[in-house]
C-alpha cells in the first residue's frame, strides 16, 4: 500500500478492563511511528455500518483508567457471512486503512483470521478477554482485574454471618477455562473450585463436604465455573440440597460484575506492552499474529496456534488449594 | 441493682458492615463509664448456649474498618419459646450482666422488647440493618455501606459493552423497603427503581421501557428490590421478555455481597456515635428504647414505636431519578 | 429575556468528586423543563474567554461516577477585576445565557455574589467543596468521598507494622474547618484529631500522647487539619520530636488524593438532588441564593449568609472521639 | 532433630501486603505435613524476648485479605549482635523449633543467612517485599498491591482539575529499585518515572518538560523513586522551580499507605504457592534458601544470590513509557 499507513482499532467479543488502555497503546504508538489510526466502533459491526473515525492522541487521553472500551464491542452476525465481509472490506479500503488491530478473545480472532486469509489483510490480534483462555501467552487483558473483582465480592460474602454448616457456591465466569475459579479459590481462601477442566472434582464433592464440615468448619465456599461441564453453581448447589438436607446452601453469580471495574496496575501494564507490541508487529511485517507475552518476553503466535490449543491448567494449584484449605 | 454494672452486647439478625464499630463504640464507652463487659456470640443463640465471654478494650481494638460482626449472628428458634428466654435469662443472671445492649435490625428488636418485658430487663437496642427499615432513625447501620457496594457493583455493569436494546435487571436487597433500589438507582445513573412501595411503577415498566428506547439509548439498567411486592429481578425479567422479545434481557442478583465489605466513614461514624448514646442511655436508666439519630441528633425511640412504624421513603426521589434519567 | 431560556454552567475553585454528578443533574433538569444549556469551561475563567459550549443530554451521559469535573476549574485574577466580569457579562449576553448556576465552594459563591449583585444577573450556587464549610447546608458535595479516602488511607497506614511509641501525624485537608480531621479521625479509630477550631487540643497534646501510650498503646495515630492554625503536620511533628524523643514520630501528607476518586453513592444522591433544586430555584424566580439540604429537605441559603457564616462542628464529637479511643 | 519437626515463621522488615497470606500458607502446609508449628512475634526480636505462640490452623483463619503481618515486625539492633542471636538461638532451642520461615526483604534474608551458618540452623526465606528488589524470582509479595495503590492515588490526583502548566512529582517507594516508580507510571498513565537505576532520566527531566508542554499537555505526572539517587519528589521539585518558574509544581509523597491494604488476588495466590513452596523445601532438606518464582515455575534460590546479585529493571519499558506518553 502506498502512502502513509493507517491502522485502524476495533474491540470486539465480551469486554473486559484493560481494553481501554489497549486502545491508548495501539493509538500512540502508531502515532509515534508515523501511521494514521482511525477507531472503529462496536468491533466488526463498525466495519459494516461504516461507523470509523479518525483517531488523535487526545482521544486516548484519559482513558488507561477505564473499564470498558471507548469503541464499543457487539455481536456481529454478518461478519460471519462471506458478503458481510465484502461490505467490511470495502469499508476498510474506502477508509484507507492498510492494517487492522483486533483487541478480543477466542472468537474475534477467528474471525480476524477468516478475513485476512480472504482478503490477504495484514491483522494483528491482541488478547482481551477475561477468561485467560488463549494459548501463547501467559495472561490476557482483563483476566487479572476480574480476579481481583472476584476475590473483593468473595471477601464481602466471607465477612457475613458464619452460622454453622452453610454452605456457599459462588459462580464466576469461565465456559471452557477454570483459571477465574481456581485462581479466584486459592487468593480468597475458599474451600474449593469446581472448574471445567476436572469433572472428578466435582464427583468429590460430597466426599469434600463431608470433610470440610468434619473439620468443624462454619462455613464452606466453593468458587464454580459457569459451564455446561461443571453445571454452574445453582446445578452443584441443587444436588447438594439434596446430598446433604443438613446444610444451609446459598448461592451467588457474580455475572456481569466481573467484566467492568477500572483496569487493575498488572493489567494496564500488559495492555501498554502489547498495544505498543501489535504496532512493532506491524512495523516488522508481522501480519495473522496475536501479540502475546510468555516469561514476561512479548512473542508473536500465529492466530492458528493462539485459537486451536487449549492453555492448560496449572494442576499442582488444585493441589495448593487443598493443602491451604484444611 | 448492686455492685459493678456489667453490659452485655450482642449482634442479631443478618449482619451489617458497622456492627464492629458499633461493638466497639459499646465496648469502649461502657468501659470508660466504669462498666464491665461481656461479649455474647451469635445472637440470642449465645445467650441459651452460654458462650458469653469477657470483654476488655483491647477485644474490639482493630475491628472498626472490619465487615460482619466479631461477635457473629445466628437465627435462633428456641429464644422464640418462652423455654428459650428462661434459659437465656438464667444464664445472663449467671454471668452478672445487668444490661443488655442489642444491635440488629426488626427481628432482633422485636425480640429484645419481648425479653424485656418478660423479665423487666434493661435492653438497649442499636439499628444495624442495611435495609434502612427502622422507624424513629434517619439512617441504620450498614445502609450507607450497602449503598456504596450497590452503585460500584453497577458501575461495573455499566461499563460493558452497550449493545443496543439491551437491559439489565439487578436485584438488590430490601424486602420491605425500597431505599437501597431507590437511592441506589438515582447514585449510579440508573433509570428506574421499582420498590415495594410503589406497586404502580411496575406497572409502568412497559411504558417506561419503550420511552426509553424512543430516547434512543443503548442500554438501561433497572435496579430491583428483592420482595415478593416487585417480582423480583427474575419475574420482571421474565415479564418484560415475553412484552418485548426484541429486547436483549441480562439478570443480576447482587446478593450476599451487599451484607459485606468494610464499612464507608459514614457508617463508622454512626456505629460509634449510637454505641456511645447506647451506654448514655443506661447512664440515663433509659430501657427499651433504640438510640437513633434524627436531623443530626441522638434520639431514643421506644421499641414499639420503632418496629411498627414504616418509615417511609421520599418520593421525590422517584421524580429525581425520573428526571434525571432523560 | 425573551424567548427560549439557556442555564449556563460552571465550576469553579477546588474541585470535589460529585461535581460532575452535579453538572449531569443540572444539565438535565433544565433540559427536562425546557431550558437550553450551555457549559462554561474552567469556571469563570472560561466566561472571560469564551469557552462556552452548548451541553446536550448525551454530553453528561456516563459521567456521574467520574471524580473531578468535565468543565475543568481554574483560578481566574482577571474575574476579580470590574474589567473583566465586563468582558464575562459581554459574552454570557452573546451566547444567550440567561442564568448561571455555579457549582464550587466559598471563593465561588462568593465572585458570583459580587457579579449577580453587579449585572443583576441570576445566580444559584450548588455547594460543591471536600471541606464541608458552608454555612445553611449539611453536607457539600464531596465531602463524604473526601472522608471515605481518608478512611481508607489511614486503614491501610494502620496495616503496617505497629512497632512500639510509633505516632503517626496524617495530614488532611480543611483549611478553615476540621470536619474532615475530626470525622476521619471518629471513623478511623484515631487517637486524636488536631482541628483549627479548638486551639485547646495543641496545647492539650503533650499531655495526651503520654496517656496513650501509659495505655501501652502500640502506635497513635492523629488526624492534622491543613491550617496555620494547628501548625500542620509537619509542625506538630517537630514540637512532638522535642518534647519527646523517645518516641517514633511519621508524617503523612494526604495532599491532592483526598480531591479525586469515584464520588461515593451519598455524594452522588446529594449532588442528584442539589442540581435538580439548582434548577427549580431558577423555575421559582428564586436567584442569588445557593441550594442547600437541611435535616434532608431542600433549602434556598442567599449567598450573604453561607458565605459569611461560619458552620460550627459539632464538639460532641471530640468527646466521642476521647471516649472511643480509650 | 528427634521427634516431630516444628517450624517457627516470623516477619521481618518494612511489611508488605501478602505477608498474612503466607503466613497462612506456611502454617497450613506445615500442619498438612505433620510439623508442629510456632509464630514469633515481631521478627527476629520475638527470637530474643521469647514472644513465640503454638499455632493450630485457627490462629491463621480468616487473615488472607488482611494487610500487615499479624506477627507484627520490629527493627532489631540485638540480633546484629553474636550475643543477641546466642539468646535467640537457645530460645529456639527451647521451643523445640527444628525449622525456621522467615518472610522478609534484603535485610531480613541478611539476617537469616548469618544466623543459619552461624548455628547450622535450616532457615528457608519467603520473599515478601513492596520494593521488588530481590534476585532469584520475578515478584515479590506485596509489589503488585503497592503497585495497584499507587496507580489508585495517581488516578485521584489526576481527576482533579487540569490547570494549564501544571506538574504533579508523585514520590513512591523504592529506594534502591525503580519496579514501583516504572511500572507505576506505565499503569498510571504518567509522563515520566524518575529512577535510581537511569541517572540520566534527571539530567532529561529538563527537556521532557520543555516537550511535555510543547505537546500542550494541560499538566504532567511524574513519578520518582524514594531515592538518594533521585533526590526524591522534593528535590526535584525546587530544582523544577528553579529552571521553570513559569510552571505551578505540586508534590505529593505517598509514604505509609503504600506498605498497607488489602493483597491483591495476584499477592494472595504468590504468597500462598511461596508459603507451601516454603515447607516443600524443608521436606526436601533444603536449607538456607529463599523460595521464588520464575516463569511461573517455583524454584530455590540460595540466600547469598537472592541478597547479592541485583535484579535488574525492563529498560525498554522506559521506552514504552516515552512513547505511550506523547
Amino acid at each position: 500500500m502506498e502512502g502513509k499507513k493507517c491502522v485502524g482499532i476495533l474491540t470486539s467479543g465480551g469486554d473486559a478492563p484493560g481494553m481501554n488502555a489497549a486502545i491508548r497503546a495501539v493509538t500512540r504508538a502508531a502515532i509515534y511511528n508515523g501511521f494514521d489510526v482511525k477507531g472503529i466502533m462496536r468491533g466488526y459491526k463498525g466495519l459494516i455500518t461504516d461507523e470509523i473515525i479518525p483517531f488523535q492522541t487526545q482521544n486516548v487521553s484519559n482513558i488507561i483508567q477505564q473499564g470498558g472500551t471507548i469503541l464499543k464491542t457487539a455481536r456481529c452476525e454478518e461478519f460471519r457471512t462471506p458478503e458481510g465481509r465484502k461490505i467490511a472490506y470495502d469499508n476498510i479500503i474506502k477508509h484507507g486503512i492498510s492494517a487492522l488491530v483486533v483487541i478480543g478473545g477466542d472468537g474475534s480472532l477467528t474471525g480476524a483470521r477468516i478475513f485476512a486469509s480472504e482478503y490477504n489483510f495484514p491483522i494483528v490480534g491482541v488478547p482481551g478477554t477475561i477468561d485467560n483462555d488463549l494459548f501463547g501467552t501467559d495472561t490476557t487483558i482483563g483476566y487479572d482485574t476480574a480476579l481481583n473483582t472476584i476475590v473483593e465480592s468473595v471477601d464481602k460474602i466471607r465477612d457475613t454471618a458464619t452460622s454453622h454448616e452453610r454452605i456457599f457456591f459462588i459462580e464466576v465466569m469461565g465456559r471452557e477455562a477454570g483459571f477465574l475459579a481456581l485462581n479466584g479459590a486459592i487468593a480468597s481462601g475458599a474451600e474449593a473450585a469446581i472448574i471445567p477442566e476436572i469433572a472428578t472434582e466435582v464427583d468429590q464433592l460430597g466426599e469434600f463436604i463431608q470433610q470440610g464440615f468434619r473439620k468443624s468448619k462454619n462455613s464452606s465456599i466453593v468458587l464454580v465455573a459457569e459451564s455446561e461441564l461443571t453445571g454452574g453453581a445453582i446445578g452443584l448447589a441443587e444436588r447438594v440440597k439434596n446430598e446433604f438436607p443438613q446444610y444451609d446452601v446459598r448461592v451467588t453469580i457474580l455475572g456481569h460484575i466481573q467484566r467492568g471495574g477500572s483496569p487493575s496496575a498488572s493489567d494496564r501494564i500488559l495492555a501498554s506492552r502489547l498495544g505498543e507490541a501489535a504496532i512493532n508487529a506491524l512495523l516488522e511485517d508481522q501480519r495473522n499474529v496475536m501479540v502475546g507475552i510468555q516469561n514476561d518476553e512479548l512473542v508473536y503466535i500465529p492466530f492458528s496456534k493462539a485459537i486451536k490449543n487449549q492453555k492448560p491448567i496449572k494442576r499442582e494449584l488444585l493441589n495448593t488449594l487443598r493443602t491451604l484449605s484444611i
